[in-house]
Formats: C-alpha cells, structure tokens, sequence
C-alpha cells in the first residue's frame, strides 16, 4: 500500500516534469526565433531557476539550443524535425500540396492552406502569387477566428460550445467598444454555411481581401481551409468572380479527394483544362 | 548539505523525465503518422508502463494524441505548432521561399530546400514542378549524406572527424559489399567544394537524376543546400548545362541575401529577368 502511493506520488511527479518540459517548448514556440531566460520566465510564469533546469535536459535531447552569441534560447533542431513528422502526418497537407499549386496558377494570387489547430486557424502551407510584390503569409501564422475569412470558414462549423470560447477570447484582446455580438456572428457563420465560401473585404488588413473555402474528410468534417489573397488592387473577391469559382472547384476537388461524399452535388468536381474566353451571341 | 544532494538527485530526475518526454516525442516522429503503444515501446526500448505514463502527460498538453478507432498514437497539433514555429524561425526558409519559387519557374523540374538536421540533410521547403506527373520530395525527408547530391554538398563542408561518424553510420545500414571507402568519398567532396555544386544520375534512385547547391551565410558556413531534382527522360543534371547554371545563380543570390560575401565572384549575383533567345551569327 505504501508502496502503491509512493509510486502513484512518482508517477504524478513524471507527468509533470513532462508537462513542464512541453510547456517551456511550447513558451520557445510562441517567442520564436529566441528569448532571453528572464524573458521565458516572465511569459510562461516560472522561476528563472526551474527553467534553467529543464533548459539543459531539452538541449540535451536536441530540442532546445542557445545562441552563443547572444545567451539567448531558442527552438532546437529536434524540435523542427518532430514539426516537420507532425505536418507531413496531416492528411490535407499530404493530399493538398499539388491542388494548393493548380489554384495557384489558375487564379495568379497567393493561396494558402490552413488546418485548425490548438491556438486557431493555422497556415501548413502557403503558394506565392507569381509576381515580385505579393501578399506574404507565413506558415504557422494564427488567423483570428472571427475576423478573417479563413477563422469564419472554420467558425462556421465549429460546435456551439467553441463559439463562446473563441467570443470570449476575442472580447479580451480588444476594447469593449469593438466587441463581437454572437447574434451577428451566428448571422455570418449561417451564411457561410449556406453559401460554402467566405470572402471578406480588408477585414483581416486594410486594402487586402480574402475568399476562403472549406475541405471536407471522409468523415463530413471540416480538415482545412483553402484561401486566395491579394490586394484589393486586383483582387475583388466576390463570391461569384472567376477566381473564388476556381477556389470553390479546387477546394471540392480535394473534399472527393479525402474522401468526402458530397450529397449535394450531382457532379464529380473536375478543373478546367483552360480558362475559355467568352462566346458572344451574335445576332443573326 | 543534506538538502543539496536531495535538491541535486531531484534535479536530475526532473532532467531524465524532460528527456524520457523528448524521447518519446522523438519515436513518435520517427514512426510518423502513428504507432502501437507496443511497437513504440520496441522502437525506442523503453518499458511500454512507462511510456504509457508519459503518453499520458504529453496528450494532456496536446503533444500527443490517441486515434480512437485504432488506439494508436501520434504526435498531437501542440507537435505541429512548435515545429512551424521551428520552421519560421531558421533563417535560409525565411529568405528562402521566393529564390525557390523563381527557380522553379526558370528550370520547371521540382525544387527543394534543405538544412542539416540532427539526422542529416532534411528538406523543409519543396516546390513541385508545374506538371501533373513529377517527382516528389516531402518536407522532413531525410537525404542520405554520400548517396544523394543534398548530402553530398552538405558532406563537402562537414568537418573530418564527422565524415567518419557518417561513413560508419552508411557501413552499418548495408552489406559490407557496398561499403563506401574513405578515400573515394574524400575525393568526391574535393571536387565538390572545388565545382561547388554536385550532380548525381539515378544515384538516390533510379531513373532520377539531381544537381545541388549550397547556401552561405554571413558567417561562411553552409546554411542549406537548394536542388533542382528530375526524371532522367527531361532533366540530364550537367553542371554546365541551363538548368544548373539556373540553380547555381539563385543560390548564390540567396547565399548573398543572407549575407554571405563570397571573395572568389567579382560581381553581384543577378537573375536574368526571362530566357533570351540564342542569336545565330549570319554571314554577311
């Protein structure tokens, strides 16, 4: 008996020292590309000493490292390599690399991927727009779940409970005077339900506009996100423009990929071959 | 003084808990997309109770995660968040997007960015070439050193005594019949730093032929390696042919944006801005 507690006490001691290991990382993450020590202590709330601790035992295994130069810490190559092994495991990322460069070159915008992940809307994978200046998305950037058009193609089908908490956290980062309401939130997200696509006008950044599309998996659940951006400038994004058809088209073409059975749709999606210039009627 | 040796047992404790934790993450990686409780406690040789234990831990701060139908295990979207934020934060991905994007529309065969991981040349960046069938790379690839043209560029700038860590690593991984000998393998990289890029004809595999290039950075030192890779029937790889007169310019304008000043060039790296037709010489 005594023995089964002091094991039980160890376990639980094992799960923390875990837990604290991932949480330094996760702190390393989100100061990305590096910080100082009282830096990370600050952010993740920890004695400077304790981290100091667990600092070593990561760099030990690779996945943490400290700049000689500067003393500062920073993400190991370990880390990437585990990064990498987790986005090549996504099966949207696997299947969605050819079908995010065809929306590419049919539409001439930067097109991007994203996947819901624990901190929001997450960019895998990111098609510049062929051209010097473009609209640059980072992978791993976070989108707000409300206030772009990739986190309302999201929202729209998250589960009632979640909405509350994305609303919430919202509300924390602004003043009050800029609060969503939910009732025009569950507006929106209706909508985008009913109309399959989101397109928002400088929403997330003035003088940039966005259309975003859902991918489903064989299971009927939303797996990404595909999105087209560019410049207000040259890109209108209305929903029934050529660009946002042809991310509608790609974005269903990758649904049947994974599997999805759309019951809606009498068609299999298939890609036009060539944009075909329209044919005028002619009186005779 | 009593304290101080429970204070440092203590300590290492907590150190081996936070590697037994980057342990298991690491086997998750490497049995990526997902893995058996038995087959991981096989793969890393550590009891499956205790992996169990820190499984536990890792799904609770969302490294892991358990697949329901199956009961196997992955790495969970906290694994994902921490390896992008990896990704954005090594400096030749950052600069890096654009140079691969305008390489592969100069020479239309598959292009990829490498770096060196802890287990050898990893790719972390891959643009397809603009057709339906192509050869593919994934990200978090792992090239072997003296049997790819990435890790043979890589392998030219290595130092001696990590050659013969890598020569042995080879040996034990094949029969002795196809053991690399020193000698030869010294030689190639001589000529590699000399020609300072590397072509290979179906070495990796057959029927695909490869040319790479390194990066430098501000320091000197190789900070990635760029590679234009294809099928033999439209890519010959020579090094004085187009395509890898393309992949040389490009990587020697990305090693000088990530300030790299290479002594032997007299002039700045420029891309020629679109192919020009050859003018044939006319008797007058």
């Amino acid at each position: 008996m005594d023995n089964e507690i002091a094991t039980s006490a160890g376990n639980k001691q094992t799960v923390r020292s875990a837990e604290t290991g991932t949480d330094i990382l996760r702190g390393l993450a989100q100061l990305a590309p590096s910080t100082s020590l009282s830096g990370l202590a600050k952010h993740i709330d920890m004695p400077a000493a304790k981290i100091h601790r667990y600092l070593q035992a990561l760099m030990a295994s690779g996945f943490a490292e400290q700049d000689p130069q500067t003393s500062h810490y920073r993400l190991g190559r370990e880390a990437l390599y585990v990064g990498l092994a987790a986005l090549n495991s996504v099966d949207v990322y696997r299947s969605g690399g050819v079908a995010l460069t065809q929306l590419r070159d049919m539409v001439e915008e930067t097109c991007f991927l994203a996947v819901w992940g624990s901190e929001g809307a997450t960019v895998i994978k990111v098609e510049p727009a062929p051209r010097s200046v473009t609209v640059v998305t980072q992978i791993g950037s976070v989108l707000p779940v409300f206030r772009s058009s990739t986190g309302l193609v999201f929202g729209a089908h998250l589960p009632d409970l979640e909405i509350q908490y994305w609303l919430d956290k919202d509300a924390s980062q602004r003043p009050k005077s800029q609060a969503l309401r939910r009732k025009d939130i569950e507006a929106q997200l209706a909508q985008i339900r009913t109309q399959r696509m989101c397109s928002v006008q400088g929403l997330f950044m003035p003088g940039i506009n966005a259309v975003s599309a859902p991918v489903f998996n064989a299971f009927g659940g939303i797996t990404g996100v595909l999105t087209v951006v560019g410049s207000v400038s040259n890109f209108t994004a209305e929903l029934d423009g050529p660009k946002a058809r042809c991310l509608d088209l790609v974005a269903r073409k990758l649904s049947a990929d994974m599997g999805f059975r759309d019951t809606e749709q009498k068609e299999e999606p298939t890609l036009p071959k060539a944009a075909k210039p329209g044919r005028k009627r002619t009186a005779s």
